[in-house]
């Protein structure tokens, strides 16, 4: 039996005149992208493109929400409604959605940004409410939701389909949870230590804690990041070691596909 | 055989904690809305609560796309390319019809709104680069466009659905363009007079420019501004002549179904 | 001996072609205005047109910072580093100083406005960051702060001018606190109650709780608010019971002069 | 006698998490800045850390408003009404006066952005109005302007302090005007040319037209652009053959300072 796994990265983060981040390098290396909406970045011309590119290579889209503004580009935890928040994301699902026609492609799955995901992760009003933004908009796409968090509960709860994702780049703390940026060492910059624990996570199904701390864990897909300066050479080390690993990295639909037929 | 008219108005102009215009007295007089997207006017939660709204009166809802430019309220003029403005519209069409899942309703229109619906109507790369973000988002939709206009002659050249609308409540000058504003005799403030216009120019799909010449112009809607303090008043004289000649005053698709099926 | 008081409102939150509040009725009764600044509400010419109007009434003008999110009004708390806070504010303060010259006037105060204001009560980092950022752009403003909150810490810590302000439309708690909105009877909506509580409040510089407790609390000014339907009401009863009583309302450097002159 | 100009660029274009231009680069170069102020690039952070820079290097500090235009970086034409522009020219001037209390210093100088430059160049109402905002908010600013632009005229109109600008890297039709941009040869990119024609414009002042012509032109600052691939280069060819021709480069003030004193 063939081992599958998804990795995505969030892309189109440009504005207007403004760049950021390698989106020509994370294409080669992910096979499913996060992209942002026009609300904590992107532009319809960014997102038109990113669309673009994604079909031709093959990647899968995903709706990647975030607070409204650009100033702190979706980093900064602001105390909205649930109401407001919910339609704040199903307006940015029909946008992307209305963008992806240009490449005939449906968007599969959806990743909050930033803050609204850190926020999401914890407060169970947060999660559900994008929960029922996807549950209207579009109920055919995945809720992808960092493992063990209010996300996945509320997909459960609503009966949104549910991906759930782990960090090649991230320790974990015992408790499951991401180890603090505060602290030095909760990145993972050497390209081997992550490509040999990228590869033991997924033929494990199990993520090992800063402590030591075995935790069997089940994922659908490795996020990476694309804005430290060795993101890129640590995802693609980590994706080479997979693939010669005999895993394959398919797009998340693939990977859910595989395991619903299972 | 029954005389069919669609009447629309702009709606759902608010945002955030401001409001504006008198959308429930709209809403009793009009069969069709063009609805505000977050550019120039609305968000997310009005766009919400409008579709909810015309779809318990079973009036349709269109997409009423607008510069980015809320300070201006979009009734600035605004040099874009014609790549970043068809995207920006086709990004308004998919938030509109992401929103509009709410309410289970479809997206039945285009209009665009202010200073975009003055260039488009004189410029054909504007009226063209709105025609192809309708026939890629949504080709069934109408281009709900001013007759004679370059976004007439663009919805005929790409084969995107085409309405044609008038104004009961605007001269017209004997070219068949809208008597500028700043002439003071360019708005028809008078009930009485605007009800047995808009009845005439149903009746005999002709209008009288300010000099008296008569145009035959077909139209399948009029449009009725909610900005003037005489404007409900003046638009419901005009419906309830209308209802009293016999003319049925129905959603934009109904007319359009009507005289398809002629 | 006179006793002087000041009354202060937020105004001037209109924006572009949207109107809120009723600036006119307000300029009768208060004696200092909290202008915003554009970041939650306000637009240039809507503070052109306050200064001007303020000057030819004798009316103080202070400057009245929000977030960045014109969306929610300045009401939703948003997590900023206090750089970047700090430098929001400075700029604000800056741009209001440069409107005030079109009227020849000299901006008298700040108070920040909706959910900074309140986060700035109780966090000592944002309270601190505002009165850093007064103290560079204009030393001679006074930090207008609600009494016993972080922010009159943070003016007495930094040597920033310091004038307090309590609340004649909201009941306290017996710790000095305001109590919260979500208690219905938290706000005083009878002009009969408002005015004598006013006159008291001033006359015995004290404030009564809720639970009847009586808390001597200095104060400056008195906070009226122009947003719910009773507020031009109460306000108006408790300020002509206040004249009534031999008060006089004066601007908030006029209270502050008399009181450094005793 | 000593021959002095001063050379200008743009700066500070970034906005929260995303940077432009190479601002280092520039600040070797130029002995003025043009700092964007939050409209159409910039933000408050950014602003304060380029006056910070600014005074350690003794380069002095200009306003570059902009349009209300992030997305379009301020290079859309937008058609304000006079009065508007106005005010959110005077507000931005505002707001950079408040940054630069962080550094103690004084802005010297305005010079419009973009499609803004583009149209005050032109357009006698968009000229005045600017005009109008630095007499009102600070009549110490020179007004820099191209050369014959209408903006010259509406500062001898309006007395406000003019200085005029050429520039080195755009070639200039005979009439006076800068080669459009669409014209491939319109740019000059290479070092050498550059650097001879900036002296000889210098020593001559005189600019030659790409057809040859000379024309004597008077200026007092050179601008160049830092978001070309060669700018840098170019720029700093240009300025070392000033300097080693015996031309100061210098403060926009210290030019203005000699030349009156002259």
């Amino acid at each position: 039996m063939v081992t599958r796994i998804n990795i995505n990265a969030d892309m189109g983060e440009g504005y207007g005149h403004y760049q950021i981040g390698d989106d020509a390098a994370i294409l080669t290396i992910v096979k499913s992208v996060n992209l942002a909406c026009g609300f904590h970045a992107g532009d319809a011309t960014v997102m038109h493109d990113v669309c673009m590119q994604a079909k031709e290579l093959g990647v899968s889209v995903g709706v990647h929400p975030g607070f409204n503004d650009l100033w702190g580009f979706g980093r900064r935890r602001i105390d909205m409604s649930p109401r407001d928040l919910e339609y704040m994301v199903a307006y940015q699902i029909g946008a992307l959605k209305g963008m992806a026609k240009y490449a005939g492609i449906e968007i599969t799955h959806l990743k909050p940004h930033g803050a609204l995901n850190n926020m999401a992760a914890d407060d169970p009003e947060y999660a559900l409410a994008i929960a029922r933004a996807i549950k209207t908009v579009d109920p055919s796409i995945y809720y992808l939701a960092l493992s063990n968090s209010e996300m996945e509960k509320a997909a459960l709860k609503l009966d949104v389909p549910l991906a759930r994702e782990a960090f090649i780049d991230r320790q974990y703390t015992a408790d499951g949870n991401l180890a603090s940026r505060k602290n030095p060492d909760s990145m993972i910059r050497d390209p081997k230590v992550a490509a040999e624990r990228a590869v033991r996570m997924v033929m494990d199904q199990e993520i090992v804690a800063i402590d030591g701390t075995k935790m069997p864990t089940p994922f659908d897909s490795l996020c990476i990041h694309g804005d430290e300066p060795t993101a890129i050479t640590v995802a693609r080390a980590a994706r080479d070691a997979m693939v010669e690993a005999g895993i394959e990295i398919v797009t998340l639909p693939e990977v859910m596909a595989a395991k619903e037929a299972a």
